[in-house]
């Protein structure tokens, strides 16, 4: 399996990415990996590493793309850069099954949109991070920010895609779906949620448990929760926000809470230590780019080492359980038994 | 200054809310209460505790509308509820400046608007918890429920009668407000936000930050956060959702942590009390309705003795900030700057 790395772009690179490629060398012997970036920054950080240089590759791409490129422009401009040579890569490339960036949000998708494409009867081809739960497996959060105006179709799409998501990655047979809304009765719900509604509960390839309150999102009852792309978003952020909120007061506390606090905390750390990983969502991997023809998973722009390991194998699982062509199914499955009116 | 008190309702009622009631009094000698409700249930609450007894009333009200009434038929034909004997109170007396509840909010909302009516020129009251922040100080989140499908000029009312809530609150000359959006950029958002984000530009009467991210809703940066009811019932709930799974990890990880982390939870514990007590919004008091002629403070279903007593206290600062007439005052000065046009 041959998997393109871009080296730059996220806030640690491109020495935690290439780390993190690294470690995903190490963990599967029958890895391949293809780094894009600045030559020379590359092999700094290579020096000194003990690794399978048969196993890696590097292609030089000088440019990069950052958060303040417009997308569509950046895309089309800087052929010489980390993410669009890596995307050239991943199109031009058989082998190459998958991609992987720390890059902007915005540049991945347009870029991977317009180089991959999406799968024929993807309606949107949607953002999908996995979450961490109470019950620790994973949630699929699906779209979380590439679709900001929705159709019920669309939000019809992401269920049937995250639902093949949730399988590969926890080896499901039928995923649990909610829908995101304001409350868990079935007449609850905005316009849009209330037409999708009907949608989901006739669908028969998905497993339909009916409105999901956002409150309910990480209890685990759920594999797979739908939304549109700015709802997702905000539940996402809302929660990744509340988290980072509570362990700043929690840290605050500590610091002026003289040496009894400060001894509770020592004596706590390795419990406090598995609660910041277990809700860390970025521990999980990456976001996988949903509906395109190859796999793409964006992962945090501050992912280190770690995460950025997780983001590859993840990457790597997704590809190895042939998600695309599962999709492929699923959506002209679904759509040769009427729910789905997008092409 | 008389605050009416729905004694039924909530998961803890009548106990928890006659005492909170009874709490408040103790608090503030100028407050008078009257308690909505089944006379000898309270009367039973009541029993052992000393209290003022000049400033409490009791009107006795034999049934209580619960979560599995339809609002609309609730508030019409229950009326010997705790619920709508209350608003009929708020509504014919005039000493009665303000009403508490921890009923089912779609029944106290509908309640609300049918017995007191919305100021004139709001085009839709609102829903508007005060949430904790990282800096201490609350922020306002306007709407989170009571309107699903929002038009702009709605948002545009939620900032303005938001920002007097926060005045009210905080004490802030010109409280700063944030749209909630799926970026902090000027160009983030859906349909409904651009417009929105055009108008609460346009709005002399606001001080307007920009987009506001669901991450940094509880930053303390924001004094108000206005979004439609649908995307803010999403933030507040996943913000509760994620603090409840942390707290339950943190549990679980200390039940199974032996000794070690046992003491280590024993000595944390003022600290983690107060990481629980500052970013639990229940302990803020209860969330306003606003844009209704007079102070209506719905709260938490499931508050105790302490929460309703805030939520009581809450009230009453409402009312005696005269809320009612600087919304009504605001709202009308933006209309007649061509801010509105919504009448």
């Amino acid at each position: 399996m041959k998997i393109i790395v871009d080296a730059f772009g996220g806030d640690y690179s491109p020495e935690q990415t290439v780390l993190g490629a690294l470690d995903a060398l190490g963990a599967k012997s029958s890895l391949r990996i293809v780094l894009t970036g600045d030559e020379e920054k590359i092999a700094e950080v290579l020096k000194g590493q003990s690794y399978d240089k048969t196993r890696l590759e590097i292609v030089h791409a000088p440019a990069v793309v950052t958060g303040n490129d417009v997308p569509t422009e950046a895309v089309r401009k800087m052929t010489d850069s980390s993410l669009v040579k890596g995307l050239d890569l991943l199109a031009s490339d058989d082998e190459a099954q998958a991609f992987v960036s720390t890059g902007a949000t915005g540049a991945v998708l347009v870029g991977a949109y317009m180089k991959i494409g999406r799968i024929k009867g993807v309606s949107r081809p949607a953002l999908a991070p996995a979450l961490p739960t109470v019950k620790g497996k994973p949630v699929i959060l699906c779209d979380c920010g590439a679709n900001i105006d929705c159709k019920p179709v669309n939000l019809l799409h992401f269920a049937i895609m995250a639902s093949a998501f949730s399988s590969a990655v926890t080896g499901a047979a039928k995923p649990v779906v909610g829908l995101l809304s304001n409350g868990a009765e079935a007449k609850k719900g905005n316009e849009l949620n209330k037409e999708a509604f009907k949608l989901l509960s006739e669908c028969p390839h998905i497993d339909f448990a009916g409105n999901c309150e956002a409150r309910d999102m990480l209890s685990g009852d759920f594999d797979v929760v739908v939304a549109d792309g700015f709802n997702g978003n905000i539940a996402l952020k809302s929660a990744e926000g509340t988290a980072g909120a509570i362990f700043s007061v929690l840290m605050d506390g500590i610091n002026k809470g003289g040496l009894r606090a400060k001894l509770g905390a020592l004596l706590l750390r390795p419990v406090l230590r598995v609660v910041k990983n277990k809700m860390d969502y970025n521990a999980q991997g990456g976001a996988c780019f949903l509906g395109l023809n190859k796999v793409v998973v964006k992962a945090h722009g501050a992912a280190k080492r770690k995460s950025v390991c997780a983001a590859i194998l993840q990457a790597r699982k997704l590809a190895k359980s042939e998600i695309t062509e599962k999709i492929r199914m699923a959506v002209r499955t679904a759509a040769e038994t009427g729910g789905n009116d997008a092409d």
